[in-house]
């Protein structure tokens, strides 16, 4: 049957080769580079696509409709849930090459792009025209428009710009069977549900997302850099709720725990900056001792001073300077010491670094991942303590509170560990994501604020959404009911 | 079957009386106030249901399950587009005894309150806490939570505070069989679709909001009024948008056209301010004489002296100030004359009005109806003209721009017309009606920005939606397959 994609879209966007069957048989998925690390390539398609224009699309969804292969949709493989992992076999479709940036609308502030474009073209391109698209997840170099519809991503400028989900004004979607639906770009609508909305964040569970309208901002016309040292986790959480409820939104908002602020020093930052892939690069220096021992980080929590955060502002000359100002006053009430510009500099200029350090850890056999949830502020407190307590005994863990707005914000885990066998890791791996999402669910927190569901928290959706997972079940029985599109994931057949 | 209601929920909250049945067989549904000025009664329902908890609502959902009667989720009665018309008999299910305020959270700025709740109600119980809900439609007497989450409502504020779906952190629905899930209150989610954003402006269709968690902001302390007098809608346009891509977002925003302009002064206002009741006071006075001949509106447009628009920034005291000389520098480099402060406090404290002056003109044998759409900025000329020019034709159309976003606005068409006949007037009404859609639809508007689809706009949903029409039908095939739920609106079966 897949040899009829050949003469369906031609030889030069189909693969059958093992090579390529293996390079799309996972993402950035920890687990997923645990399985490589072992040699074990536990679910391949059985075949790549790289279709050019919406026509191929519709012709691989329509054949899949008709014969009943999996169809993976897939951008840059930047995620770290599985989301891509092809667990049945069958199609990936890959749609870098739909990557063109098709219009830029100056009056109406929104471009419309393909959904394969990678994110930091369309930054260049939307620069060059004195736009910015506002989204910087810092997997800015290796994922795309598509992706980051597909798992409802944020960027680090979410508290000015907002989510994936604000950005989006309008989608073109290729549905399972083939269908093109067009829902066009519009401020607000009143008519109906807004389907949008039912599309970002389905993971390419219900269609083929190829092409979007998003909305983008002017290029900033001045930027500032603020940094402070708290004194602890609630003072810094009450300062960044001052500034918010004045209705000002800095651009960047991050505020480190102890134990972050303290691995971000002790990585060799001058000045007291914190450098995230500094903490990474101390670990690997470590000689991965502290990863085998979890509870030392007890220890060293006593020895931080404080928590360091990093603002910045941007947009508007006036309102920018209005907005370091309101952060400053609302600092300084909560007895931070100020640590000036360079710091927040210094994150800027090294804020896609993260992503590409993960790797030489992996290489000495221990993990690191990530756990991104959200909830309103008054149970985000809550929220670090017991997902850290669930998180301590079993991994080195920091944390950064970020992504902050006006009812809540998200907190980001890193966690490292160590442990003597492959196995144990594997089990250690899958126990601290069992933990913190129990942890995350009983203190009224969203399991993913941007990372998404795909293989990973797929079992925690019934926690998270209750009979709505029926629905979506039903939902996608519905369109779908050969199950073709993305199989096996966020809880679904 | 319908007689198990009162044996379920006890008789103090079921009534089969006709006095019942007809006051709840329309809502403020124009066609339906003509219906009532015929001494028609084309639907009723069999019996009107006051659930007090959850339970009532839960039974009264499985009994019509199990049995397939209708039932007809109603709140304040205020929808115009026929949303709440029983047009299959059943039971309508009025949520307004479950009005309570739970909870106010502080700390998180989000509100607990039963979908019941009257607008005017809630935010009196939020100022008294120091809080507002943001949210200003201007059936605020007479509008339910439960109503604005149903029909995607916005408030006057809505350039500043978002409209109802952006307020909305969380609901209680009961489904269609009768089981209850919760969509907790969190600032933002990656964990699958946002399946908030697939109840709201679902009109009932798809479950029974019981309770939300609104967002809420502290009460503004300041407040600054501005009115200017632009020489054209273009230039007035010009100005909002150069203060929105400023990052500003000022509270109220609205600009009224020619027509609109001289009309909101003839009507009697001192000062040049617009009062928008009298443009109905005049049209009375006028002895509707220009109703009749709405080609007139033509010649009086040439009287005009340019566009009134009024401004209101509110909240924190810097960030106003800025906003308002923000307005003001944009008004001014636009070529506009400023009309001070008095304008737009009057419309400040008459923005209420409007509601509660239709009938009159009713009794007169004529129609009055409000058409409000929206399209990025770089569509929004076009949308103006061609809507205009399907309407003027047809009735005496006024408009104002009004919900200001980065990437476009809402356009607030009125328009009346009086006919000879009665026959006339309900054809020329849904004439209107139809061209205004076709001629939305056209421009790349949508049909709806703030007033929901009901039964009047159902037959454009296909235009609007597409193949989205079909996946909204086959959604409510599976979660509500006998169609109890609200059936035959939305272009629904």
């Amino acid at each position: 049957v897949l040899a009829r994609l050949a003469e369906l879209l031609g030889p030069a966007k189909v693969s059958f080769a093992s090579a390529e069957r293996i390079a799309y048989s996972q993402d950035r998925f920890p687990l997923s580079l645990l399985w490589t690390r072992a040699g074990e390539v536990p679910y391949a398609p059985d075949a790549v696509c790289w279709p050019e224009r919406i026509d191929d699309v519709r012709a691989v969804l329509a054949l899949a409709a008709r014969e009943g292969f999996p169809v993976v949709p897939y951008g840059g493989g930047s995620g770290v849930c599985g989301g891509t992992v092809p667990v049945r076999g069958g199609v990936v479709l890959d749609l870098k090459r739909m990557n063109r940036l098709l219009a830029v609308r100056d009056e109406a502030l929104l471009c419309e792009v393909e959904a394969g474009a990678l994110g930091q073209h369309l930054e260049e391109a939307l620069n060059r025209r004195g736009y910015t698209s506002g989204h910087f997840p810092s997997s800015m170099y290796c994922s795309t428009v598509g992706g980051w519809l597909a798992a409802r991503s944020a960027g680090q400028a979410s508290t000015r710009y907002g989510k994936i989900e604000d950005l989006c004004a309008g989608l073109e979607i290729v549905l399972p069977g083939g269908e093109v639906a067009i829902l066009k770009p519009v401020p607000r609508s009143a008519a109906g549900p807004d389907w949008r909305q039912l599309l970002i964040g389905s993971e390419g569970t219900l269609g083929v997302v190829t092409r979007a309208w998003l909305r983008i901002a002017p290029l900033p016309e001045a930027r500032r850099f603020l940094s402070f040292r708290f004194p602890s986790v609630p003072s810094g959480l009450q300062a960044i709720r001052k500034v918010l409820r004045r209705g000002l939104r800095p651009a960047v908002v991050r505020l480190y725990d102890p134990l972050d602020t303290l691995v971000g020093v002790s990585g060799g930052l001058k000045g007291g900056g914190v450098l995230e892939a500094a903490k990474v690069e101390l670990i690997e220096r470590a000689k991965l001792e502290v990863l085998a021992h979890p509870e030392w980080a007890a220890i060293a929590g006593r020895f931080s001073s404080g928590c360091h955060s990093v603002f910045v502002c941007e947009g508007d000359r006036e309102l920018s300077a209005l907005e370091a100002r309101a952060i400053e006053d609302a600092a300084l009430a909560a007895g931070a010491e100020p640590r000036g510009e360079a710091p927040a500099e210094h994150w800027f200029r090294h804020r896609y670094d993260i992503s590409y350090k993960g790797a030489p850890l992996f290489r000495e056999g221990a993990f690191v991942d990530t756990m991104e949830v959200a909830a309103p502020w008054d149970r985000i407190e809550t929220l670090y303590e017991r997902v850290r307590a669930a998180l301590a005994a079993r991994a080195f863990t920091l944390a950064h509170f970020s992504h902050a707005y006006l009812d809540g914000c998200s907190i980001y885990f890193t966690f490292a560990a160590l442990c003597p066998s492959e196995r144990e890791t594997r089990e250690r791996y899958l126990e601290c994501w069992r933990a913190g999402m129990e942890a995350t669910l009983d203190a009224g927190g969203t399991i993913s604020h941007h990372h998404g569901i795909g293989l990973l928290k797929a079992d925690f959706m019934r926690r998270e959404i209750g009979p709505f997972l029926d629905v979506f079940c039903a939902l996608k029985r519905a369109i779908d009911p050969r199950g073709v599109l993305n199989p096996g994931k966020m809880g679904l057949p």
